[in-house]
């Protein structure tokens, strides 16, 4: 199957079936986010990965989408609250042991990282960091496509309650946006058989 | 090939080789930005497809990088400065059309959509609707990857010249974040050879 029509057949489940995903399309998908590229390779995010029946009713507090319950996993993708020291170095000690690189030849990175986040308020690099998660989120989204498993894309959430009830606030995280993973329930989901609606290419596209 | 090697394959290419995508990849790659799913299905994004000497000369003052030049194409994504009725109306028209459905079923997905756009003050609305361009952006670098055609997502340039020179303000778009498509330098590129740096499965997933 061409990666196109798993990209038309997919769509924002609505109502899934409780099927279970098998655990390595589950690690495919999830192997396509931590591939996904993000601003200076920083990957400012962090994703929970909620499976459990606890962790699903602790989701539900936050969200009450019936894909929660019906979904084989949910995602939360979260962003950090701060670009901190901490995490610079700890992006810099992997790059060194990655790539076999000294640490002092980093150094130019690290004033070119610490600049780009001391230039940015809290609130525009809450709003940078959220960006990164939606790249990972459009990559995890298309590899469930290829893996012709449903996923849904969900902002219909309350993330402050997210945060709260995940403990994410003492993690340094922030809740963004929620991705369901699962199998449509074909009799229960009114869009299963709604053709596709997106505006034309030549509506989408200019050309320069 | 497996789609999980060719993200591996793929990395945010800095020099490029100035050789043409051939047009049916370039159309696929748009093709899966256009598939990109977005919250209540709006689309709210345009993008600029910057193929001519003359758009890459008119983005040039917009952005300084070597692969303004070096690209085969640049895209410009773009939001919408605001959602305004004939927008709404437009997309309803859209699915009524699609799916061959009755303007008056729409009515209540109309009341929802004006509803969450008169929630969020006119700044909500562009941090919302920047997000979505970032998924259409993953699916676009993700289509690349998997036409083994190099892309290199990019946030540094002016948004606010690149609005100015392409005229953008005067269209209600906004621009936010680039994309180069082409072909990687191998000379000249530093990160040709160079490991990809993710951090572990284990830290940027939590199991719940």
């Amino acid at each position: 199957m061409n990666y196109l029509e798993n990209l038309e057949w997919r769509y924002a489940t609505k109502r899934m079936n409780g099927q279970k995903v098998p655990a390595e399309k589950l690690d495919n998908i999830l192997k396509a986010i931590q591939l996904a590229p993000t601003s200076l390779g920083l990957q400012p995010i962090k994703i929970l990965v909620v499976e459990s029946p606890e962790g699903k009713a602790i989701l539900a507090k936050a969200c009450q989408q019936p894909q929660v319950v019906e979904s084989s996993a949910m995602l939360v993708f979260c962003y950090w609250d701060s670009i901190t020291d901490e995490k610079i170095d700890h992006y810099l000690k992997n790059i060194s042991e990655t790539r076999n690189q000294e640490m002092a030849s980093l150094a130019d990175f690290r004033k070119m990282i610490t600049g780009f986040s001391g230039s940015k308020s809290k609130e525009e690099q809450h709003i940078w960091a959220a960006r990164q998660a939606y790249i990972a989120l459009g990559f995890g989204l298309a590899a469930a496509a290829l893996e012709k498993v449903d996923a849904t894309p969900m902002e219909g959430f309350n993330p402050q309650i997210a945060d709260e009830v995940f403990g994410l606030n003492e993690k340094g995280l922030k809740s963004v946006v929620l991705m369901a993973i699962g199998y449509r329930d074909e009799a229960k989901d009114y869009l299963v058989k709604a053709k596709k609606v997106r505006r034309s290419m030549n509506e989408l596209f200019k050309r320069v």
